[in-house]
């Protein structure tokens, strides 16, 4: 019968021990959309073609986060992290943002939570910078695209 | 025409000045869902029923990450935070998990972000813990459903 | 019959609305002692006597972790905390450093844990820079000895 | 004559510089005991029997500072940790829970400073959930059990 | 004869009691220089003109600083700050960016350190996205340039 | 024409993906120096040769925010840090105090952030520490003297 990796025998929660894990290379990539009424989706899209700002303190944001995963999370391993990258698009005819990230690691435990808390994060800020035009701003569709390394082996999001 | 309180004149973020704003009381809502596959959720549910750890977890990670909302996004003003609920329900039919928070302050400025990133983090624990067994698990609809106090009064979503 | 105050009726763990308390003055005392043996001890003694660097890390340490109470402590609220003050005493014929606190706050809650948390983080303190002379060190008795504000009045240990 | 590790030629503090060490593997055990009234010891074999929260929450709290001990001790090195586990024992005729904590790491130091603060942060949780039942709970006997790894060879507790 | 007031009576650093405070409005303002040579100015210039990311980076670095403030300088008290805002002036013929701050809270401390600890923290974000075209880049005169608030009164940097 | 390496093609900020460099060993000096008044120099010089405690609050602080750079400057990598050292010197005739920092690591990144950070967190603890004797206290010529390691080889300041 298919088991929590967190949970123990005993239904306690549990950090995974990574102890005899080698080190090697890992990638994650994670996706999210956030959904804006008109007024606030055009105000992020000019300023974008301005100056860019709201889009930037995102993505500073969301590679702040993903640093800090496992601070957040509680039973996260604290890794190294050699990479984080975040990207931003706008769906004009949707009124959404996607934002994809990507994050790598040489480290004995994957980092697909990195990369789901700095999409998580940077959409978070968004809504944050936002809100006085948009209250009604819906965070969603936040996934893993796409994880190699450990294990598991690959991932690919369908 | 409408502007983004988060940037100024020029396009750049700023942090928005609240030193004349009074202090009132301040409650906020939030809500998000976490859809699992069939294996998931069952084993969420089953260790619920035993001793609720996936759930336990989330939400002291919700409750820990909205006292750090303001170190996460950036423009966020640190408030004083007088209560943080985090409440979790199970939709069997959809494999889903309903996360609704409330937040409540006395202070200068909302707790809307402070709503919104508990279940956030809430959330993305659950996807950390239940990960090895479903790695398509989707946090979506993450929302504010309802935030009251200040000069911008009172929202309900509808 | 008496109940746990941060668990609710079903058994789970939660935060205390402190929403609807009022802001008074508030302080809380801690003790707590380090037995080292008598190399380590004597270390410290003639650290103290010229320099007093093992204390002053100690006593530093003790106010930074007064103010990172509410990361460490889930439950906690975040609060402004207006003195903590740490003392240390050497008793020769035991071996043993007592440590005092002293925590002050006008807040909605009180400082006990503030108090608590600087006592066993300068405890630790002292055990890390002392350990390579004495890995027997203990940490014991550590207790609140005085609290006083808020609803439940004033506390003195006996 | 034995001399201060943490302490230089002129009694000031300093960092042990680790560079030229090599990773091994680490583990280090630490023990502590929490004193409780009669009323909130049975508070919380009452609750662990129902849900287990305090001793749930306590366990991620001790988690969770075993990853922060190197921001709350000033002179400990931050390092990758593989694994950190508590368990919980409840000592019926004395009131009295026992803590234990074991923590694994892959590194150029030593993981005792972690053990022995989970413990700590861990008992504080207790205290904390515990307060208003009991405010002469006592933390006690905090110390090292057990440690291997590295130049210092392995360290058992009498 | 003149005293550090974070320090008692018998040298030992002290936090500095502000229980018996009164909150009232603070402001403070910092300003710092980082010259930089000839081709990292000319590449922060244009990346300005474009995009202004050096920049829009070293801003929100300066503002999150400030709210670490109290975590970053071992005496300072946790407040809560209701503005923090950085800006930034290129001087040409010296290849020097003018980093000034300007910081306000209604607390019963002043917020001094916040606007140096926002000015110094931008200029090192300055330094790194530079030091690739230029290891040599100077922080140079960090200072306070005015405050108001407080029983001290106002100091305005002559 | 050179180029910004944490500012990609479009002028937007990014982290420099080092995944595929190798961990070599890597150090760094910083300097600074703090020129205070009179007054206050002679206190702090008072207070070392009694105590030290100004500078050896100073020289934790620095320490501890070495082991934080990646937390504020936002595109710095997380690293283990394999030592951190600060020394500091007195310059009678200037009222100038010297702070010297240097930081040691085996990583796939360099330690320069990490010594610039120290110096200048060191440096604003000494204002803190200073502010009530002299609010003029300036923080001046912050640079690094030397680094070694990775790609870009040694560096040594003229």
């Amino acid at each position: 019968m298919p088991e929590l990796s967190h949970v123990d025998s005993q239904g306690k929660a549990k950090m995974v021990d990574v102890s005899s894990k080698n080190d090697t290379l890992r990638h994650a990539k994670a996706q999210g959309y956030v959904f804006l009424n008109e007024t606030a989706f055009n105000a992020v899209r000019d300023n974008k073609i301005k100056k860019g700002d709201v889009l930037s303190v995102a993505k500073i944001a969301g590679i702040q986060a993903a640093k800090k995963t496992n601070e957040l999370i509680p039973l996260c391993h604290n890794i190294f992290i050699s990479h984080i990258d975040l990207s931003f698009e706008l769906i004009e005819n949707e009124n959404a943002i996607v934002i994809n990230s990507e994050v790598s690691s040489e480290a004995k435990t994957g980092v697909e939570m990195e990369a789901m808390t700095a999409v998580a994060v940077a959409s978070l800020t968004v809504y944050d910078m936002c809100k006085a035009l948009d209250r009604s701003i819906k965070i969603s569709d936040i996934v893993l695209t796409y994880k190699t390394g450990g294990k598991s082996g690959t991932y690919v999001r369908k």
